[in-house]
C-alpha cells in the first residue's frame, strides 16, 4: 500500500518518516523531490495476555511504499504524479504555528480530493513536544478549526479525514497511536 | 524525459547526479529507496563565436526527472517499477574496482534489457581521479572488456549502449562531456 506524506517544507515530514519506522532521525538537509522507499509494518498492538499465556501480535505484516514528498513549491508539478487512488495520506503541519498551520493545509486538501476523492487522509501535527502551556491549552481551538474548516464542509470538496493525530517526533509523545492507527486502516483496506 | 541512475551501492551515482546538476556534493549518508528530483539542463555546448559577435547557446532547454535509485539489493523490487521506456540510463560504476567492475554491470543491463529493450544506455565510470597511473593504462583493457561483453554481444540481451565516460565527480573531469551527451540525447529523441 501507498502511504503518502505530504505539507509545507519543513513541517517535519521527514523527521515523522523516521520516527515511525524506527530509525535515526534525518540530518537537517533540505531534500528535494520525491523520496520513495519501503516500509514493512508488523502488528504494533502489544500482545495483550490471557491468564498466564501471552498473546503475541497476530496480524500481517503490511507492506507499505513510503512517499516523501518534499514540501517546496517548485516540486508541485511532480508530486501531481504521485497523487493516486489506494493510498493512505499523512498531511504533516507544524504545530508551533497554531490556526495559521490549518490554514496552510488546504492546498494539499484540495489537491488530493481532485487526484483522488476517495483517499483516507491522516493529519498530523508534529512539534507537541515544543508547544507553550499555552498553546497546548489552545489545542481544543485547533481541533474545532480542524472540524469545521474541513470535515464538516466535506462536501466542498475534501477527502475523508480519518484521524487527527498530534505527535512529537522528539520525545516520540503519541507515535504508537499512529503507527496503530495507520496500520489498522491499511488491515481495513487490503 | 527520465533519467535514471543505476548501480552498485557506493559507485557514485548520487555524487555524479550532484556533479551534473551542479549542485554540491551530498554527505556520505546511505540513501535508501527511490530519489526523485527535476533537473532543468540548459544547453551545455559554449557558445562559438563569428567575428565580433558571441553567438549565445541556442538549443532548447530540457527538462529531466532523475531517478536515483539507491543500489542495495533490498530495493531491486521497488526499482523494477521504474524501469521504464522513453528513459535515458546511466549505468554507473567505480573504475577503481578494474574488469571486476564491468562484470557487476550485468544485472543492470539485462534489466534494463528486459524491462525497457529500446532504452538508451551511457555507461559512466566514476572515480577517474583515484586511479593509480598503472590503473589508468588499463583502460585500454575495460574499454575492449566493455566491447566485448555488452556491446558486440547485444543480440544476448543487453540494451543499447550509446556511449561510455570516464568521469571524476571530485575534480569534474570529464563532467561537461558527459552533460553535453546526455542534452543531445536528449534533444535527439524529444
Ligand atoms: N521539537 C520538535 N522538532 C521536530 C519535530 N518534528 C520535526 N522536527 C524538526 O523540524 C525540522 C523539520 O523537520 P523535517 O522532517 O526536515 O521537515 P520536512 O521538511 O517536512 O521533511 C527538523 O529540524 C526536525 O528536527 C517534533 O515533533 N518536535
Ligand atoms: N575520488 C572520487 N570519489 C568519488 C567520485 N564519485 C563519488 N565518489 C565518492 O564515492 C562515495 C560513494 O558515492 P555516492 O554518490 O554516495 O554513491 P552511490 O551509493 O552510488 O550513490 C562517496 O564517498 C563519494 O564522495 C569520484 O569521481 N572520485
Ligand atoms: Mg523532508
Ligand atoms: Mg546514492
Amino acid at each position: 500500500m501507498k502511504l503518502m506524506v505530504v505539507g509545507l517544507q519543513g513541517q517535519g515530514k521527514t523527521t515523522l518518516l523516521a520516527a515511525l519506522k524506527g530509525e535515526p532521525p534525518p540530518r537537517d538537509e533540505e531534500i528535494t523531490g520525491v523520496h520513495i522507499d519501503e516500509w514493512l509494518l508488523s502488528d504494533p498492538s502489544k500482545g495483550g495476555s490471557l491468564g498466564f499465556l501471552r498473546v503475541k501480535n497476530v496480524g500481517p505484516d503490511v507492506y507499505f511504499s513510503t512517499y516523501d514528498l518534499a514540501g517546496q513549491p517548485e516540486y508541485y508539478v511532480i508530486h501531481q504524479c504521485f497523487l493516486t487512488p489506494n493510498t493512505l495520506y499523512m498531511v504533516v503541519w507544524d504545530l508551533t504555528l497554531g490556526e495559521e498551520g490549518i490554514d496552510q493545509l488546504e492546498p494539499w486538501l484540495s489537491n488530493i480530493h481532485a487526484r483522488a476523492p476517495d483517499s483516507m487522509v491522516i493529519l498530523v501535527g508534529t512539534h507537541l513536544d515544543a508547544l507553550s502551556l499555552q498553546k497546548r491549552k489552545d489545542l481544543e481551538n485547533i481541533n474545532s478549526k480542524i472540524l469545521k474548516q474541513y470535515i464538516t464542509k466535506k462536501s466542498k470538496g475534501f477527502p475523508q479525514i480519518i484521524s487527527v493525530h498530534y505527535v512529537s517526533c522528539t520525545t516520540m509523545v503519541n507515535i504508537d497511536d499512529l503507527k496503530k492507527d495507520i496500520y489498522q486502516r491499511a488491515i481495513s483496506v487490503t
